[in-house]
């Protein structure tokens, strides 16, 4: 538990806390893999239990007066006490709580009863609505979903934009006046960038990949991939589910899941290896500060990072398919048995515009991020309405990616996360993205071969690397301040957008000059 | 929720407990099948967490004062308002809820909190003592929990004996002087039948039933019987573990598991069966009572009539093979192509004496019961030294089986039950025989022509009789009461002795003549 036994009251009683939380998790980990359907509202009710009997006990008075022995609960100042007394571990330990604590502290529970119904409520309309290709029905619940996100901007706030306060719960210390520029600079490049893909003679024959590939032999080889990363299996689980996920219920229970499709190549695998970035994340974190924030992974920013660099730096590398190409063909020999090496890389990098952000490549996938940032802002900033969504959205795809939505299905309805008030979401993914380029470049320079390593099929370097760069330090760091010490440098699209326009460049015979 | 509305303030109070006790019973089930090995530690202290927030929720002073408006909390006796205004069935539930709200209230928490974690150390040490044979290792922890469990039977109180207060948590209203009779009749006479048996000359060719036999078609094959069983997969699965068993979120959510051997073609196939009948009885609690005693199984005992019914009384059954067996032929032809129907339904039913319960057959099952009811009430009444128990142990397996126990892994030290305190537990095994016994020969009477439908496949009007007469009820009647409504009779061995001396007096060919 750390070395400063005089908090060990407090993290007992946070303890507590986080085992409700993470039966809570086990209950959705169940609910989405194995339950049968007949459990489902039964499970609601046991979840909404765990999760209302979490809240209630976290901002208890019990909680606050241990809390408030060591920092100033009004303001988060740390008392003299905890500043002379207690290591500097220790010391951020307690500003993290009580960021928690102050966040929580300031809904009230009338207000978060009402949030939660009406997004489970808006979160069914919205299923049915887009299965349906009904924006008008979704309308009235998104109007009421974004009307209480403003109220608890309200009750949360903030310095400059709304928006803010919502960002901060899922990347701390994030903000509008951050994320403009980076998206000023990377909007107009990735769009050309993108054109010159388009206008490249060069046609990657996806056909490759849409063959028949049998259901256990894919899951097989997403396994090996997987062990292969260092994904532990006595500490970790990989299972099927609709949407593939990743969960945690401890450092050595950590389970990922992926999907199935016979016709597809790539859905299973790199399902396998985006959620083993993450499972290999939360199997990184510490087990000696299970229970507190030191435990936890520092933000959803950081976590994509994870994902994704595993997922494109590697997974979509020549070095990683100098490795499994052979694999694959020995799995698939009838699929890939007479496939040139650089005809299957051409394949699995292919860039095409798409309407569906989950299926979009590693190129278009920020421009997908671009629209729903860009609307999700004007709408909490007031400069747009909820019944505009449709037409506002179609637009902005058409300029950034040149395709319009041919049904909202595939359009403003397509993801879930503005169901469930998850405004400030979205932008977590393109961070993701900047971060992963960020390390990836600075894991190059610190170990020795890397790339020749994965080459031989050797990633575990990269990811005891990862391990002691990110993983081990939980919420110990902000991510801000975690980049700069992994990296040296601040935040910056240069390295993601320098990796896109050379890889693509090689992949799609054309170069682009640097700005100047 | 039932008729009475003004119960509804009780019965949310009892909903939220219910919520975390079916939520740690997902992590118990999870920790069974799929949780990977390094989660057991964390996992131990989720699932304590939700049982102690559980048991405050419910002896807290909240729950007395909404109990209290209907009940006399010290003596249990309905307040004139609960006879008056209350339906019969809400009387009921709240006669039950009380039984339980007294039983937690007795125990003190600092004793509840002991008893728990000696219990988890004992059981921890009994696997190691098992595995090394090794009854010294043990003995010391045995010692403490017995000592635990007598100064629980001085909280809980007792007329007669202090085992009747053990007996009373699994069997509600069972008592030694209920059980002394029962076990007089049976023994002689299961002693007697087995003599017969081994007498006889005619020897079933067991080696069929330890052919290979592949996994997955062994899975598929019980699969199959379950269905028949009319176990609904959409409100249920099958699953495998170390030990089967069954587990209930809801009514609409039941599990049971299975294990496979493949040089074993009987422990996969009635672990379904026997687990399927615990299964039907979940599923067949009625929704509308979740979270209260009315949708609860009454007992451990009329539980076990229901797996014992289904695996014994059907699965054994001369009906149920006419229509599986071809079945079975078709899956295994190479096992079962040549086989005679005499022969397999001979080798399903063979008995000989064997050292463990868990493979014993359906007739010298309950001597095994005898052994530990024996022992066990020695020791809780003080006749019998926790060190004498191997001795004691084996000298009643020689006196009832004639058999005596190589080592005591093979003989005191099978069973896991003492280890964790449970005391009184081993009776309700055999007390479901008897009912299962009981409540067949009433189906029997009352279903028409059920045992040549059941020939045909068709397993479905006994479902729903058990449906109708036992599982819709919940805790509404007492064992006692639910046997006299379905049955019209008191409990007996009759009914069980009768089946045992036809089936077996047929099968070996011999008859015994009825006592006088």
């Amino acid at each position: 538990m750390g070395s400063d036994a005089s908090l060990d009251s407090l993290k007992t009683k946070l303890l507590t806390i986080h085992h409700l939380k993470n039966a809570s998790a086990v209950l959705s980990w169940d609910q989405e893999t194995y339950m049968p359907s007949g459990g489902g509202p039964a499970r609601a009710e046991q979840i909404a239990t765990l999760q209302t009997l979490a809240h209630e006990a976290f901002i208890s008075p019990e909680t606050e007066k241990l809390l408030g022995t060591w920092v100033d609960i009004p303001t988060g100042q740390l008392l003299e006490k905890a500043r002379t007394t207690l290591a500097k571990s220790s010391q951020a330990l307690i500003k993290e709580i009580w960021r928690d604590f102050n966040h929580a502290s300031k809904l009230p529970s009338a207000f978060v009863n009402t949030l939660e119904r009406e997004c489970s409520l808006a979160q069914q309309v919205w299923t049915e609505a887009r299965k349906k290709n009904d924006f008008s029905l979704f309308l009235p619940n998104l109007r009421t979903v974004v009307t209480l996100k403003l109220e608890e901007t309200q009750y949360l706030g903030y310095s400059d934009s709304p928006y803010d306060a919502l960002l901060d719960e899922f990347e701390p210390g994030s903000t509008v006046e951050q994320l403009k520029p980076l998206v000023g600079t990377l909007r107009p490049r990735l769009v050309s960038l993108l054109q010159h893909v388009l206008n490249s003679s060069i046609k990657p024959k996806t056909s490759l990949l849409t063959q028949s590939f049998a259901h256990a032999a894919q899951l097989e080889f997403g396994e090996t991939v997987l062990r292969k990363m260092g994904y532990e299996f006595d500490r970790g689980r990989l299972d099927q589910s609709a949407h593939p996920f990743t969960t945690s219920f401890h450092p050595n229970d950590v389970r990922v899941t992926t999907r199935v499709f016979e016709q597809d190549f790539q859905s299973c695998l790199f399902s396998c290896i985006h959620e083993g970035g993450h499972g290999l994340y939360e199997q990184g974190l510490l087990p000696e500060h299970y229970g507190t924030p030191l435990g936890e992974a520092v933000s959803l920013g950081i976590h994509e990072s994870q994902s994704r660099l595993w997922e494109n730096a590697v997974g979509r590398s020549r070095p990683f398919w100098k490795h499994f190409f052979p694999l694959a063909q020995s799995v698939f020999p009838e699929q890939f048995g007479n496939t040139a090496f650089d005809e299957f890389y051409l394949a699995i990098n292919h860039v095409q515009p798409s309407l569906v952000r989950v299926e979009a490549d590693e190129l278009t996938y920020n421009l997908h991020i671009m629209v729903r940032f860009e609307i999700e802002l004007d709408l909490i900033e007031g400069r747009t309405r909820v019944e505009d969504l449709p037409e506002v959205w179609n637009q902005k795809m058409q300029d950034y990616l040149g395709i319009t939505p041919d049904r909202n299905t595939n359009g403003v309805l397509q993801d879930v996360h503005w169901s469930f008030g998850a405004f400030g979401y979205f932008p977590t993914y393109t961070l993701g993205n900047l971060y992963a380029s960020m390390f990836y470049e600075q894991a190059k320079q610190e170990i020795p071969n890397l790339e020749r390593g994965i080459a031989e099929g050797n990633l575990l370097p990269l990811k005891e690397w990862l391990n002691q760069k990110i993983h081990r330090w939980g919420r110990q760091y902000s991510p801000e301040e975690l980049v700069r010490r992994v990296t040296g440098q601040d935040l910056s699209p240069e390295p993601f957008l320098n990796y896109l326009e050379h890889k693509f460049g090689d992949l799609y015979d054309f170069s682009i000059k640097p700005e100047t």
